[in-house]
């Protein structure tokens, strides 16, 4: 097997979609992400739950865990209103996104060594062409275990 | 809200299970992860779906990834049989287990930021009494996200 075989399509948003939109599009179809496209519709970033979470705690916690014992309940409980009218460009770190991908031809090592590597929950599939990158799809950890179990099966 | 109010009933398994049987676990339910229990029940580790798939990469792949692109494909697609017959805890990486948690009168914030500083699906909401730990369930991402949302819609 090989990551082409393996990569379906995935729910994707763009950089400019609505937080908070993102959020209850993973929440309501029980995804461990999403695929996040840039202006030109290719992959940016895969923003997982946990770091959909992370858009949420404030700067200062994030720098000084102490401070998150400072903020009380009724303030804690307002944490989601962050997200409103935000869109996801605006929520994720600096730094360079987190996208972690195979090639096609990836065989099940290398990508199981990816999605351990990155302790992703699921990596993207990408062609790397001249001047452009083709998505080919997403393949998940569980997938992955999925179908190495039933090859460890049959054989 | 607490973290006690938001823990659910969650998934276990003992160390001492066999490694392929959690990973159908994982797969069936569609779960971003499973708790293992020690032998006196105490939780003792979160198994995520990357992590599950960490225990099929050979160690030396571990060691220099280069050497995963060495392993051909007929090869390749038999990694599942690497858990035949192993137990979880044969399986798991040394050092300290990974137990991501929180106390059960954690706020929001510190469960969010439990979530954002582990990079975990979901955290254990484990009080700590003397000489024991009681176990109050688990706390994931998108559940948290949920709650948060709803409840800045709310106001």
């Amino acid at each position: 097997m090989r990551a082409r075989d393996l990569a379906v399509p995935w729910a994707t948003v763009p950089l400019d979609a609505d937080a908070a939109s993102a959020a209850r599009l993973l929440i309501a179809e029980r995804l461990p992400g999403v695929l996040v496209l840039d202006s030109q519709g290719q992959p940016y970033a895969v923003l997982t739950g946990d770091r959909m979470v992370r858009m949420l705690v404030p700067g200062y916690v994030q720098s000084d865990q102490i401070l998150a014992a400072v903020i009380d309940e009724p303030h804690a409980d307002r944490l989601g209103e962050g997200l409103a009218g935000r869109q996801i460009a605006d929520c994720l770190p600096y730094g360079p996104p987190f996208l972690p991908e195979v090639e096609p031809d990836a065989t099940a090592v290398e990508i199981a060594d990816a999605i351990a590597r990155t302790r992703s929950p699921l990596v993207a599939v990408i062609e790397h062409g001249p001047g452009r990158r083709r998505l080919h799809g997403v393949i998940t950890a569980a997938q992955l275990l999925e179908r190495l179990l039933t090859a460890a099966e049959t054989v």
